[in-house]
């Protein structure tokens, strides 16, 4: 049975899709406010996210999860299916999502585009080069190294420190080889010779910056906050000093604009932006969010990763950003992953383990928790794989239902939409009855050691945080600068609510160590880093692009 | 009166252009055969070229000059001047260009969309990311290198030596430091240490391959044959080797359709690749020119620098690869690099210098003489600058009638279609009344260095070519690998006919030196280097990209 089900790709290439510009006027969105890219796909023009400015908004639901396994928990189908639910049950939802990197998908076999009955389309399309966006911020980042670069060669007017460039280069895919490298070799023709390293570009910090700008005016005074590194004497070096934000804007004009596509279902989805969960926020883009929530009733979006990584960033960075108020939390938990919390090791997740699920649930439980924290309603969302036994549903089920937890079994893969309508019924129910209001865990005035602490105690489970010297160092540095008034982004493992990815279920009695401080001004935050984290990744040693093919009529085979 | 005329970007802002379906619909292309990318860009799709195949072939004009200036001499500008006046006299015309790369976009001031009143539109879009073509190559060509050092890293089992790698990395941008760089420092988890750098984009083979390849299944098929480095001793390692054909492919099946877009006038342009031509064949598509040739009765195109390089390879390698037969060439002259020609320097091109200019004149001599030598009719085009004398002008056509060569004014910067109508006249007249039949220069079969020595005398007036002691062993190699029944692809200085940039006009005496060669068997050519080329630009001073800037409304400023 297993193996008879088709792929996701061969499933996406059966869609139905609708031509872009019909499904866009069904959203009341005119001819010259949609600018086709293919048939399926389209950019949201600046006139008519004008035009839609007083709008009401309509209710903003975060889909996160508990701590992920290695394999990923499904986050994106169940928004994808949620989201095709809400609309049939009638009410009018917009799904956003954030856009996949192409380093992965040469790598991992694994789309980034929801999976089964519950994704959208075209899939081949988003999963590798989509409208260009990603491709326009590798050539932004490294239009700004070129002129970094060039400035040292042609005199170095602002006396950059070569040995204190903070600004890497980047390139959209999984490159080892690329971590370290020296540039600048070859005599005095051909530059100054310096350490340099790539970053994947969604790690760039013009990723950040582009999520979350608000306008095209607001992208280009972040851009030109950016700092690229120091003098000897630790002045900081910006974007600004350079004169270049402009041209980084003209090189990101277009990438702005959030991407409109549709689901299997034709439910409108918005996918736009894509930053790591780790150095940077995770979410798609403040604008895709924004136009969603003009354009539906309700948004279901995502965060990467963990409640405690991608939504906490969510809820202390977007929402000030994009002036969000969200109105529930979905948290998407899966029996494997479950019982991996409850010690079950990876090659065994497909044998009935009720006692370890049963262990593992104190992970979802401080998820619970860290919602509550906030003061948002929340549902549990079960999210069926084909190995879960009807045992380890119910007991699942059956433990929320103890603990007075909201829980909604999805079998949206499978299904769709269809298999989604209970959670969505219960979302709509709970949205309508709560009496939320919001609240960011700290405010922006704090000192950036009690921000990091509360999200320690409160998001973690930790007793606080410890830092390094050199973090102290930075801290106190940051302080003679006046960078301190921002949002804290923490960079840490998504597999464990600690900093060592070992510590699997809801560890407890542990601190987090934050190692290094890092500046983001353009992206508006304080990155805070604590253990290894990877900003450039390798490939396996069967790379997925080497299963990829194209057939004479230029249909892709072996992309997921 | 010259510093009121507008500039090239506030000329194309004002244009007046017809939605791109629309558009396309004139030209026969149903609306499922144009995917749109935006209100005025299209790709064409493989179902339109298909159905297309049948039909006849319209004339092909190529368009080349005399050896330019460091300026340029408007080539593009004279081929949109002609497409427009070719339809203002009633010629049914399509017009195929080269895609520009935005590293020169970036660091000199200065369009390859046309000028004047003689431009492809949406130039901004044209010269930035287009329709994202280029980013494509960039991305196939960098996942390929990561696919490398991935196996290398991965046990080698290829063998691979690191020391004997040819295939660089790549950057749409120009970037000096990037020109040497190591890679894979910083320890066994990272890599393995090695010498690299990075060529600009265009210089990659893949932007050759694309630019040769007749179909999908040939894309396939050169990318395959890519030769990427060498073991110890000295076996090619082939694209094949590493099974990565099939995923370069598929991150460039978009990237093979042609782009279709249209000029001020609203002639139809397919502009699409743009290889180097110095290390490349410096032509667009030939998937782009064959597909003109469906929609037009003529197409007018063009190939980089003077006709001692661009035009030499489109008559010896792009018509082999794509089955063009040319009828007519273009050959543009301007009065001022006929007087720097001459021996006028460049800061003195201003001033009247009709002694200048005559002396100069036995540059467009050779020219004409070499595409005689091809058998194919020839009209001088005299590209109108402001500057130009009525004293020089004439003295230009006059002596053009005097040697029987037939030329034309052409004023299409200023006037667009209009100015080129006694240009278009002639050339129409010149085919109809023409018994040309092209020959290329030399067979397939023919040694290599007869080849190269048949391009040296005939093309470039040389007494013959000399081969470096590295050279010559090369060439036993490839006959060894059975790779001599290619086409030669020279890579040689623009500015002069011989390999010495210095040696203006008509140099006589001269041998020209083969320093190198390299294998191309994707693009399939063999590469003959003399002189020093350079394969990654650097920036300047100030680059353009301080220049530009975006206004609220996305409305670009400072470009061009």
């Amino acid at each position: 049975m297993v193996n008879e089900v088709k792929s996701d790709i061969e499933i996406a290439q059966e869609a139905d899709m609708i031509k872009i510009q019909e499904f866009a006027s069904r959203l009341g969105i005119k001819e010259d406010e949609l600018e086709p890219y293919g048939h399926y796909k389209g950019k949201i023009s600046y006139s008519f996210m004008d035009r839609m400015k007083d709008q009401p908004n309509g209710h903003t639901v975060l889909v996160t999860a508990i701590n992920p396994t290695p394999a990923g928990e499904g986050k994106s189908t169940v928004t994808v299916g949620l989201g095709q639910a809400m609309n049939k049950i009638g009410k009018n939802t917009v799904i956003a999502l954030r856009e996949p990197s192409l380093g992965p998908t040469m790598g991992v076999k694994g789309g980034a585009a929801g999976g089964g009955r519950s994704q959208v389309v075209p899939m081949e399309d988003i999963n590798l080069h989509f409208t260009g966006d990603i491709h326009a911020i590798t050539t932004a980042h490294n239009a700004l190294s070129a002129l970094i670069d060039n400035h040292i060669h042609r005199g170095n007017e602002l006396s950059i420190d070569v040995r204190r460039i903070s600004w890497k280069r980047v390139v959209d895919l999984n490159d080892r080889a690329l971590r370290n490298v020296t540039v600048g070799m070859g005599g005095p023709l051909h530059g100054m010779p310096r350490e340099d390293g790539f970053d994947i570009t969604v790690a760039s910090e013009i990723m950040a910056v582009l999520c979350l700008a608000s306008s095209l005016s607001d992208l280009k005074k972040r851009l030109a906050a950016i700092v690229i590194g120091y003098t000897a004497d630790q002045a900081p070096i910006t974007v600004h000093d350079l004169e270049a934000e402009g041209a980084l804007t003209v090189l990101l004009k277009e990438a702005i604009k959030p991407n409109l596509v549709q689901t299997l279902e034709n439910t409108p989805a918005l996918i736009h932006g894509g930053p790591f969960a780790n150095i940077a926020h995770g979410c798609n883009s403040v604008t895709a969010t924004n136009m969603a929530r003009k354009l539906g009733d309700y948004v279901i979006t995502e965060a990467g990763f963990g409640a405690d990584l991608g939504a906490e960033k969510f809820l202390n960075i977007k929402t000030r950003a994009g002036g969000i108020d969200p109105s529930l939390v979905v948290i998407v938990a899966t029996v494997r992953a479950l019982k991996m919390h409850g010690g079950v090791a990876k090659d065994h997740l497909k044998a009935e383990n009720v006692e370890a699920l049963k262990k593992g649930l104190a992970n979802l439980k401080k998820h619970v928790e860290t919602i509550e924290a906030y003061n948002l309603p929340h549902v549990v969302a079960i999210n069926k794989f084909v190995h879960d036994t009807d045992e380890e549903i119910q007991t699942l089920k059956q433990w929320c239902e103890d603990q007075g937890i909201n829980v909604e079994l999805a079998d949206v893969w499978a299904q769709g939409g269809e298999g989604g309508k209970d959670l969505a019924s219960k979302v709509v129910s709970e949205i309508e009855n709560s009496k939320h209001s919001f609240k960011p865990l700290y405010t922006l005035q704090e000192p950036v050691k009690e921000k990091i602490n509360k999200i320690a105690r409160t998001v973690y489970g930790a007793n606080g945080a410890t830092f390094s010297a050199e973090a102290e160092k930075q801290l106190d540095f940051f302080a003679e600068n006046g960078w301190t008034d921002l949002p804290v982004c923490m960079a840490k493992t998504q597999y464990s609510l600690s900093d060592d990815p070992g510590k699997i279920g809801r560890p407890e009695g542990f601190t987090i160590h934050i190692r290094e401080l890092r500046p983001s001004l353009g992206a508006g935050f304080l990155v805070a880093l604590t253990g290894n984290i990877m900003t450039m990744p390798g490939l396996p040693k069967r790379p997925a692009a080497m299963n990829m093919d194209v057939d004479d009529n230029g249909k892709t085979v072996g992309l997921f």
